[in-house]
């Protein structure tokens, strides 16, 4: 059984997944499709829209045969360490190749990139120093740097987040010495920060999301983007649990946290650079909701997402300690959901499998899936009082979720 | 100009506290009353229904002509380390004499039974630690322990929590040698802890709060019982703020702080005793609002009051080393409000305070007033998101209440 590999967030899954879906299964020629899958919190340093579980089903019900989520301590997290996370991941369940959708779509420049950057480090970290320099932020100086090198317009746009994260995985096979066998396919017609609808089926999860917290018929909105499970499932979880996650539902847990800790405390925590506590604390005590906070604190050094993954890991409490104390691989394999399919493949690899397998929360004890418990815990807190306790308990008692395939 | 001190919380101020106020300044003979108030929080471990200004002008408009903030290090503790903080206060002011309701009523008694204390001294603390090894509280261990004495019938009743206060009084005046005299009145009417009203026109404060938020017809159920005044700036703080503070304001801080802690963190706060975080998470997960959380961490060994404090200062975050590092007297003198007799008397004795007078937050820099400014920007948090700002602006700006006397 051949398997292919899917790095995705799935916030929510729509038709441009559906599609990276289909494509990659097909240029893979691939019996099972792996998706290894952020949990509570994403990359961009924001709450999922939904529970993993309820993007587990999306993603099981849409062609996906086994789902694992990628632990806290990869999810909220640059490039270079989420590529890592998740490419060993992959690789510990033996998965056969990685398709990533890219902005450029040619393996060969991405090779020809990564040797090419391999030759010209040293010119490249000294430009992306100086660019450090002059206040901007950290992808800006990467991609300025990139700009100054010599035929720099031979090689990949590294300005392109999806071309960023493909180099990022690419590098981590290498370093891992995975036989997992990159792939890439281009990414169809929609950006990845795109904020609005640009084609008739095909558009970025942040419009869609973007159309779900800002239309009153959102349902109709986004209907044309999505399939229909996700559809349904959307509107489940709504029945369900009232809301859909976003940073504003979470606000005044950050408020309070910034205006009760001392600046050594808020110190420790991951990301937090010399004096931003106390920027962060005058913003905290005088602005109403987290978008004005945002406004407030963004500088040309700090990007967007770099403050709101720093501001998750204020929610989460994740100390900078905590998070060094972590390999830069992954050491368990958390499965969210699998397809009879899914079944059958985990059932051939189970003796193999390179790290313990947990299929239910409540079973393992070991120390270091305790940022993911404490993420699950305050996830939690983005829904009404009264619900909370019901999303906890599933957290720690759910099974992975099984679907038969037809 | 002769000074008569009260100890206060005002919380509201009532028709019991006048009564107290009026007899006091008789019995003193005194021209000046003043009053050291708590602020935020109070000593049961509860945020105090409205604001210390709002409280301030209940106070001034009904006789007080002085109010001191009573600091949160000795606002929210026991019997003991409030009655110091307090007694150094009026000290610090040149307060002839201190005068405090009980159930006694009768001075000489407390003296007999303070000395009677020092003889007894060695089988008191034998018998209390008797009785707090069967696992009962604190209080209960001293009454129980007390009741063991031989004789203990002709002392003081120290089950009653105005008695057992009023002798913490004069132990601290004893102690800091201040030349404050102690006086004591009979309570009238209402027991400290009643919740139903008993007489036509004293009610205890707890009773008027539990009838403010039980009650629709809120206004007309307590108008009986509190003077004018406190019933119009109740209103006014309502029209102000949209709420009255209580702990179910404050309920989702206190999960959220307790689901991120770590043990360890946890353990740093002060009146936290061992083992007990962990059975304070556990019931954080599980109950919906803060008097179920109550309900279920509630034993035998601690009483509500004591559990109460220990969640002000889990919200606070309030370390034991903060608390230690803190002397047993109070550090300065911040003047919440007076009239235009009680600034004849500050002007009278300026010259002579033993500590600095604070008169506007925003102008005091030291470090020992980080409690206070903490549990500010918490006691904030109890108003709908858009006031909070409005709230904590007026915490560092507003001047001295003052009231020109007719």
């Amino acid at each position: 059984m051949r398997a292919v590999g899917l790095i995705v967030e799935y916030n929510p899954f729509h038709n441009g997944h559906a599609y990276h879906l289909q494509t990659s299964k097909e240029a893979a020629e691939a019996d099972v499709v792996i998706a290894v899958m952020s949990g509570n919190f994403l990359q961009r340093g924001e709450p999922a829209l939904v529970s993993k579980w309820q993007r587990t089903k999306m993603a099981l019900q849409n062609g996906v045969d086994i789902v694992f989520e990628l632990p806290y301590r990869f999810a909220t997290q640059k490039a270079e360490t989420f590529a890592n996370g998740a490419v060993s991941i992959l690789d510990s369940v033996g998965c056969d190749s990685l398709c990533f959708g890219s902005e450029s779509g040619d393996l060969s420049t991405f090779l020809q990139t990564i040797d090419y950057l391999e030759v010209q480090q040293r010119t490249f970290n000294e430009n992306i120093k100086q660019y450090i320099d002059t206040g901007v932020s950290y992808p800006k100086a990467l991609s300025l740097a990139f700009q100054q090198l010599p035929d720099a317009d031979k090689y990949l746009d590294i300005a392109k987040p999806n071309n960023i994260l493909g180099l990022e995985y690419i590098k981590a096979i290498k370093q891992q010495k995975s036989t997992v066998s990159p792939m890439t396919i281009p990414r169809k017609n929609a950006d990845y920060h795109d904020e609005h609808f640009a084609s008739a089926t095909i558009a970025s999860a942040t419009s869609i999301r973007k159309a779900i917290f800002t239309e009153n018929d959102r349902q109709t909105e986004i209907d044309q983007y999505v399939p229909e499970q996700t559809k349904l499932l959307l509107k489940d979880y709504l029945q369900q649990y009232q809301v859909f996650h976003q940073w504003e539902n979470y606000w005044n847990y950050l408020q309070f946290r910034l205006i009760h800790s001392s600046s050594d405390e808020l110190k420790e925590i991951y990301e937090m650079e010399e004096g931003l506590e106390n920027r962060l604390l005058a913003s905290a005590l005088s602005t109403n909701n987290f978008h004005e906070f945002m406004q407030q604190i963004k500088t040309k050094r700090y990007t967007w997402t770099r403050l709101q993954r720093l501001c998750v890991h204020i929610l989460t409490n994740t100390k900078k300690e905590e998070m060094m104390r972590h390999s830069e691989k992954a050491s368990y394999l958390r499965l969210l959901g699998m397809t009879t399919m899914g079944r059958e493949y985990l059932n051939k690899k189970k003796s193999n499998l390179s790290l313990p397998l947990i299929s239910k929360l409540s079973s393992f004890k070991e120390k270091e899936i305790n940022l993911d418990i404490k993420a699950a815990r305050v996830y939690s807190l983005g829904v009404p009082s009264h619900l909370k306790y019901k999303m906890l308990r599933q957290e720690f008692e759910q099974p992975p979720i099984y679907i038969k395939e037809k």
